[in-house]
């Protein structure tokens, strides 16, 4: 199975990634945690992904607040998919760090997740490995299923609180 | 080989979802292009995505402007990598679809690129399928070779031009 | 009386849309809550949607969060009138809840309040069941007097403490 | 049959708002449209408001742009169902029309369609009146079908066109 | 000596506009504040507004938040000046009062100020009588020179604190 | 009578400040034209508003683009009421200029227009004038009654095109 | 050694500005610190300006909230680089004093840093110095260095205690 | 005298860095101009930004669009100032590259100018190496003394237009 790497621009991110890394715990993927800046370890970051793929991974989760270029970073020196959490900072509301991740040039993606939204990039990249790996394509369906049944559950709450 | 869907809502999506067709062309891969709308064919969509996997799909391109919620609606129901393409319509300069394709609710990842950035949503599926596909992936690295000696001619040109 | 659907795509909007159901009991109008995610139940909300005309529904509010897709989810299933009600999460102060339920395509009308607008949202519904309903036009209309009345009776405590 | 009101704030909308028109003349309703401005006609505005109900209105669609005050206008001396079509002018893109038409205060709701949305808001004017007309309910489940049909079709062109 | 109306749309818009009630009282102005709601009591609104001039009224500051049509629909009766407050509410920042009080269209103005910003709404409404008022011109005169030392004052302060 | 100053940034302001220009020619009103840039000649710019109220002006506009700071930079140095008109350039679609001009902090108001709203400044400045003569408040009265009228005739074509 | 100028519009923002004067003490250079407003004391911030090549300043740090004129009232009075540190203040998130700093006409250019990013601006002011003196240059080059290092023993504490 | 690097991330943004290398010539600054990407030649970026200093540059101005990493990457290898020149691409109307260029994390700063700002990015160069450089300090002072004449002269042309 390939490994997912999860790199953060700073310990500030900690607190957001964990729900990245809660995820992969839970579907008990093989990971890796780094803190690499693009702006301040330059050389480490370029390093992890250059060698990205002979390491063994198979998507690299990047998270990074203000002018967030960590995951473009990451993304010009490999062809791993590579995911972008934008993070919310003190000033604009997490826009910045959006359209710092999103509004990649052409000829280098970022897959980009919604501000903060640490759990659905662990679950994209399990999805992008479960497209050669059967056994993680049926445990995140079963866990779409566990969701549903989830909110059905209580949606069955709130009907007979609220309706007659 | 996984085959690539492309889903566009609507026919006047075509113009800017035509770059990520060329670039599958040119990458030589399968693919499949749909017009399947989230809110005027909802069945349709939701069978094409239903059945992805077993298809033999590897990863779905879903291109919408404005309330653009068919990434989305692809997305709930199939855990195959759904890619979002924003498209700018006539009003916002795209910042609608860009919001509506990235901030998905936790469960359920939309993998979005850059509005309008339908080159680097052809690109990410690639590299979704490279990961268990060597030759895809030696592709993909030529493909950025090439891409640095474009620059670095440009770069040339452009230096015999200005500086002395 | 034709019912009102009151559809909300997570728990944690039950603090907003609360305000809707507040209205409509004051009102007395009749109504059922739902728990529905356009990406986690997407069955049950079309379900919904699309028995809601023959199931007596004559207004249907909608209230999510982010890329709000509920209410352009639940409209392209039902030509009864669909209200959304963009909900403000911890990013972006609901411009993107605004965005991805007002900017709908055309063919699929949502009539989206403000964000966090609950209490119109209902207002809005017992509107539009007084088109043919005299008795609500009526409540509606003695609604209106009253919040006259208590503004300018503001304005009165207002004028005494303020103007001599 | 009810009839539908068409107000918009200035002739310089009126390019937009026949889009409005045309989907009304389409499903064969009563309208009347006007030009009545919040601001410089504000007496007159009041006064079709004031009797919209009893003059036989069943929905009144307000279109204009920028500080787009008219559809609050209209529908503060209403409870007739009041939908507002934000215009985009030369500056902003559409956002100023938009945020004044949907972020009413508490009491007084308009429902806000897309900026520039004059179909959508007949089309939900129009789904109004079906909340106690079977026939306009019927024609509006038929322009759904035929919209899903004409998309189909744009899917086979497309199908043929792009796929083997 | 003419007189300022303070207008707001809401109680709650009190704490802020005290602010405005404040620097009209230390100035010895005459005033008069109101709650009179665009939406809510439109009869009222109007009708201080027609009778602005003839009741001696020289400015007419109006607070309001959200889709802030108050200062609009005041200065769409009367050729008083108009000054309006765009008041923050609890979502988007101020952002949709801002754009719903200063982009009135031609013909009726509206001296927009700042955010919350009630202070210099009454210094712009003294300013307008100081134009045919020699004593108020020399009052806001002295005003600056006060408002100037205090700078100067907390300059030094800080010069002392901070450099040697 | 007061004099009405008008003040651009560049002369490619012209285009939209003409719009002042012609109303104020319109109404018969004293008025003086300058280019005087906050940043490129704020010796010139200063003198010109320290002496406003001694060289007999009752309201300075002025028209800036970009970070805008030619309102506030007038306002610092008088007491006259100064209007500011926010000019939409190459970027942003006016929102610089918008919040350069009118989120002055407190102690120095700038009674902000529309973007691009150079008819508005001069409506104002003329309202200003109003306040200590009958003759332009009159004429203001009068201008007003006109536009209803205008208003009103393209009401009645409107209505006779559309309506049966 | 030349000096830096720190100059903030008001003593609220002396908060953040702190940030910068920390930065300069921990390098050992020469700085001075003073409260001038571009709008309540404009002739000091003019006088302190035109005199600040002569009096030894090699760049000049302006901070400033709202419709932050500071650093552009300071800029055109000096061909001294002058730094732009745009202050968050209450409403609209930073957003306002951001492009009222940055987007300065051309011919008197500020150089901008994040909002509230006042560690930057004294880093870049220090990089101005460095142009013509080694030993700031090496300083600059030894922080980077501890700074890397720093991010790397965070790093190894991540590593620690997410990888096994 | 020291060089300045002119750094573009596409030769897309020519046209507009164009105006910057037109200053530099009048001014008789020596410089040099590159296409790097951060992206896609992200080696060769490093390696310029890392040589800088000892290659005698003095300052490198950047110039990116969309998310723009390129002056942050440079300012990331180097203590050389930075300066970052945000270029409006085909949405977002330039707010993209505005954020991803000024809202650096702290220890890496970007001197930002405004959207498209190439002429004041040159400025900047210029008064950086003024700091040091007398001749071109008065070069500075002569062009703003020349700018302030142009003005004046235009001021003249409209004076007597416009007043009689």
């Amino acid at each position: 199975m390939k490994k997912i790497g999860i790199i953060m621009g700073s310990d500030s991110d900690l607190g957001v990634v964990e729900g990245a890394i809660d995820t992969l715990k839970k579907f008990g993927a093989e990971y890796e945690v780094h803190i690499y800046s693009a702006h301040r370890t330059p050389v480490e970051a370029s390093e992890f992904s250059k060698n990205a793929r002979k390491n063994g991974f198979g998507a690299i989760i990047c998270a990074a607040g203000k002018a967030a270029h960590l995951a473009g970073a990451i993304a010009a020196n490999t062809t791993v998919p590579v995911i972008g959490i934008p993070i919310k900072s003190s000033t604009l509301d997490g826009l910045d760090a959006l359209l710092s991740t999103v509004q990649m040039p052409g000829g280098i993606p970022v897959a980009t997740v919604a501000i903060d939204g640490a759990k659905n990039a662990a679950l994209l990249a399990l999805e992008i490995l479960a497209v050669s790996d059967e056994k993680i394509a049926q445990k995140l369906d079963d866990d779409r299923a566990e969701n549903s049944k989830a909110v059905l559950e209580k949606n069955r709450a709130v009907e007979e609180k609220y309706n007659k």
